[in-house]
């Protein structure tokens, strides 16, 4: 899936700049111009590291233009339908919806963007295949233009979260590791009518914060050392109580 | 669940007012500045309509007074850990893991947003219970302050997305329309052996658009003004042939 953003007739250049910046985040790069403001200092200053995108941006003078060899023709509004009867904003899907919608398709994903003041025109909106509303207070709906196009290209990227190399630790691990704590609430004196609760208390946090078989591997190092010290106690105090009896 | 939304040291107030427009969008409100830089008039500009979010923003001296009675604090940082061995930012979350990790659970949950340079210090992360990161491009992936705070804000909100009152066809509704379509075709002629394929192609064109109540009553509609137009013809043609035979 190849995602065209296309800005019409932004008025202000920083949000342009802004724009350009999120889109190479998020690993894009097909930014398109309809009638745009002068594009200024500002606007460069604003893109920061999307110098690349912003001096590439295709300026064209009209959505027909922009829009050309589209698989689909995707609008962005603040405003969504509220009744069935309406056709221009309803349905309208969510940004997830629209992810489930397109991912995995071949072709071009234009998605639109309207002017920060009166976003598209009923004439564009009727133009596109999809209508996308992102989900917002009803207090204040409007949102920046370049959070708008974030939060899209945020949904539509292909950028893959996944942690590298995090290896959860294995029951086995885990295991060895309870009874380690086990024994060391033994070698504590904790209290035995005590112990079976609190040692499921532990399961339970330790459970809930999913350990990695690394983290697995530094808490049973940190136990290890806990019972060789508690051995050196000991040994001393063996060591105390024969002088005592010398 | 609270959340809320701290930014340490923020070195531009423009990004300040970005923030306080975005935490309105999603109908937040609660905002702290850790030693911001002074907020001038350009920061209410870009706030728009969400002077009230930029004027109630707490000030404070420490990140510790910001944090002060939440209940999970989060570290947003643009770099994940890359191996297991390091704590910092390892395992870290992704907004929508993070979103399941504290949805639903009492309390409040702070965001802490770094510096736009540097980010948070390692010893800011370290007061830290959850690291997230927003999967970025590698080749960039430092985001604009107040496009992260969006996407998290977007992810952790709880403002509804369910569109109102849309109501899909129900199947019986969707048949009528799927005979009301083969009855058009008959009568307009359409050759035998294609219509089963072709009225197999509309039901999925149709299936995959998942039609709503209303737009199979008005295609219906559309439907019976064609055949009754067709029935015109059909009768003047008769006429026509009558006159003829007088």
């Amino acid at each position: 899936m190849d995602v065209r953003i296309i800005l019409v007739e932004p008025k202000n250049d920083e949000n342009i700049g802004a724009v350009a910046r999120v889109v190479k985040n998020f690993g894009f790069s097909d930014l398109c111009l309809v009638n745009p403001t002068a594009i200024g200092t500002k606007a460069f200053h604003v893109a920061s590291h999307a110098h690349d995108v912003l001096t590439a941006a295709k300026v064209m003078g009209s959505v027909d233009e922009a829009i050309a060899n589209s698989a689909v023709i995707v609008g962005s509004t603040a405003r969504h339908g509220i009744s069935v009867n309406e056709h221009l904003r309803m349905p309208y899907l969510s940004p997830r919806d629209l992810k489930t919608k397109v991912e995995g398709k071949d072709g071009v994903v234009s998605l639109l963007f309207g002017r920060e003041d009166t976003g598209l025109l009923n004439e564009e909106l009727i133009r596109c295949d999809l209508v996308v509303y992102i989900p917002t207070s009803t207090i204040y709906s409007v949102m920046n233009l370049s959070h708008a196009v974030a939060i899209l290209l945020y949904e539509l990227s292909a950028v893959d979260s996944t942690p590298i190399g995090l290896q959860l630790a294995t029951v086995e691990n885990k295991e060895r590791l309870f009874m380690h704590l086990k024994t060391v609430l033994e070698d504590i004196g904790y209290k035995e009518h005590k112990k079976g609760k609190t040692l499921i208390m532990l399961r339970r946090i330790l459970g809930r914060a999913e350990l990695t078989a690394r983290e697995v591997q530094t808490l049973r190092g940190v136990l290890r050392k806990v019972e060789w010290n508690l051995k050196q106690v000991e040994n001393q105090d063996v060591k105390v109580q024969s002088r005592d009896e010398e």
